[in-house]
């Protein structure tokens, strides 16, 4: 079995301590390991360290291969695919989808992003090697979180008739409204899209084939260069940006779902620490330099400045050397917002 | 006429803007002037400079005085009380009587804090030769200013009998609770109690003898010495410290009160700035360094780190070089309780 560690993101949600030079999945979110660490920590016992694959850009590669050192995962055993630039889920995917088939034609591969959190490790693997058996039938597997809120913010996958392990996906749906999630809540056949995904690369790259042609034709690129670094920049030039959701998944009559209940989370924004950080007796999650009266169900990190807090409810402060974050718990998902408006106004020093 | 400029409080409800070495009176809160200098300049048209007294402490006293060359208020013109430690009104009100007096046994003196805003100038001066003649009648007058709120922070005074230019002082109250403050509103003979007072300094010095006769048989202390800020540092050291409030004003019989409708305000907290600023189009004060989105009725003050905010009401935050705060508008009363638990906690590098 192969992997694929999708470590390509910024994870505006969570800036500012989300950074353009240090994203989400280098971060020390939750305990004292980063998320990179823990998804590849997380893996191992399922799949050495020389059969896993990390997409990434330079930069950040050179950070991760560091930290990676720290948990004892030396360079030269994980395989960096440098992207040079960003091109969404699929490109990545295709390119490890290559390189793993001219290994092994017969091989499965797990894709999985870098920075999510999941509780129940064990029962992670449990799942994987039984995803890997439904992938072994041919299907595009992928894991079914069950939702545990009405979140509007997650693309959702309707599972269909049973099969083996799993079930048939009936159909994926975009980011619902508030009451159609309220409805999926209460059903038992949807399920959150995880990002997770479990696949034969034969199988992947058939479908790729089929659903991208223009993409599966530029894979040449790399079966026929000498210079991978050259041949990567000239692939992802040239293709498009896509998702393997909207590109494949949501295409093909291949997809099949495992309900995964695993403590899963996407620490997609401020407010989703809430489930992650053991909060104090007044619902608050508050470390650094802080000094608070008062204060409930907020969540507060201090910088190097001081942050003096008084009275607030449900909302998240987040200071760093150089900016600080305010904001209503149930606003948080407009981070993002305030990220694209520093980009529109160049404040890039603050990116 | 002479004058008693009080510029020795700390402002600490104004912080962390207001601080132990920088306190409210000499910040530009509201406008291009510091409120010392606007207060200076406010008098300077009834009281000649050199019949001005301004009480601080050393090292303020070396800031107001920078400040008032800035705004060509000579150094030697103005006479400063160098208060050795806060004793409260009291001590620096007898100390300056007692020195005016000296000059002029029949002078008349006004008595105004460093630290409040009044933006009807004309009306103010006009107020205040009214309060003289009422003042050369023998009485100690206060400013009634007629309250535009049910405010619970403040003191009021009762208006009673009609005399000559205002009324005698029926009765000075403690801070009333809301329910009180909502009554005294709707009433016509309820004022706030502005700290602005006019009297003869033969009166205040005779009321000082008869309610607080230790304190007057210190002042003695002064009248004997050659070194003044050696007496000085005696006298504050043996009195006792006591607001000439509750000390001489809530137990005279000549107490007068002269309604005054001169846009006051002590910016007593940062939700005072709402009365004195001009609000954007959504009611925010914005200002300095902020990004903000969506935010409303809310006062954020950015400092060298960028304050990004996102959907606030009724919040203030106010960023400096090395602290934030963060509070609801209605709880800015309690960042004074902010200041006193950083005393506490000895982090004296923040007050």
């Amino acid at each position: 079995m192969y992997g694929l560690i999708m470590a390509g993101g910024y994870g505006a949600r969570f800036w500012p301590l989300s950074r353009e030079i240090m994203p989400k999945q280098m971060l020390r979110i939750a305990g004292k390991n980063t998320m990179i660490q823990n998804t590849v920590q997380r893996i191992m016992p399922l799949i050495p360290l020389n059969h896993l694959y990390i997409a990434t850009n330079e930069k950040h590669a050179k950070i991760i291969d560091t930290q990676l050192k720290e948990i004892n995962c030396a360079e030269n055993n994980i395989n960096f695919i440098i992207e040079p630039m960003g091109k969404n889920t699929t490109p990545a995917i295709a390119v490890a989808a290559i390189y793993i088939n001219e290994i092994d034609p017969e091989s499965t591969m797990v894709v999985m992003p870098a920075d999510h959190i999941i509780q129940k490790k064990t029962k992670f693997l449990k799942l994987l090697k039984q995803a890997e058996k439904l992938a072994n039938q041919g299907y595009l597997v992928t894991f079914g979180i069950k939702p545990s809120r009405p979140e509007t913010g997650y693309g959702y996958i309707k599972a269909g008739k049973k099969i083996y392990e799993g079930f048939k996906v009936d159909k994926f749906t975009e980011k619902p409204d508030l009451k159609t999630a309220q409805r999926y809540l209460k059903s038992s056949n949807y399920f959150w899209n995880g990002g997770i995904f479990v696949w034969q690369t034969k199988a992947i790259l058939q479908e790729i084939k089929k659903y991208l042609p223009f993409l599966y034709e530029k894979l040449n690129i790399l079966k026929n260069s000498p210079n991978r670094l050259e041949a990567l920049k000239t692939f992802y030039t040239e293709v498009e940006s896509i998702s393997i959701d909207y590109g494949v998944m949501e295409r093909t009559d291949r997809a099949a779902v495992i309900p995964a209940d695993i403590k899963w989370n996407d620490v997609g924004s401020w407010s989703a620490l809430d489930e992650v950080i053991k909060k104090d007796s007044k619902g608050n999650i508050i470390t650094g330099n802080v000094i608070d009266i008062n204060s409930q169900n907020s969540i507060i990190y201090g910088g190097s400045n001081l942050v003096a807090s008084i009275g607030l409810k449900d909302i998240v402060v987040v200071s760093t050397d150089d900016v600080i974050l305010i904001c209503p718990k149930n606003k948080s998902q407009d981070v993002k917002t305030m990220v694209n408006k520093l980009k529109e106004r160049k404040k890039e020093e603050y990116l």
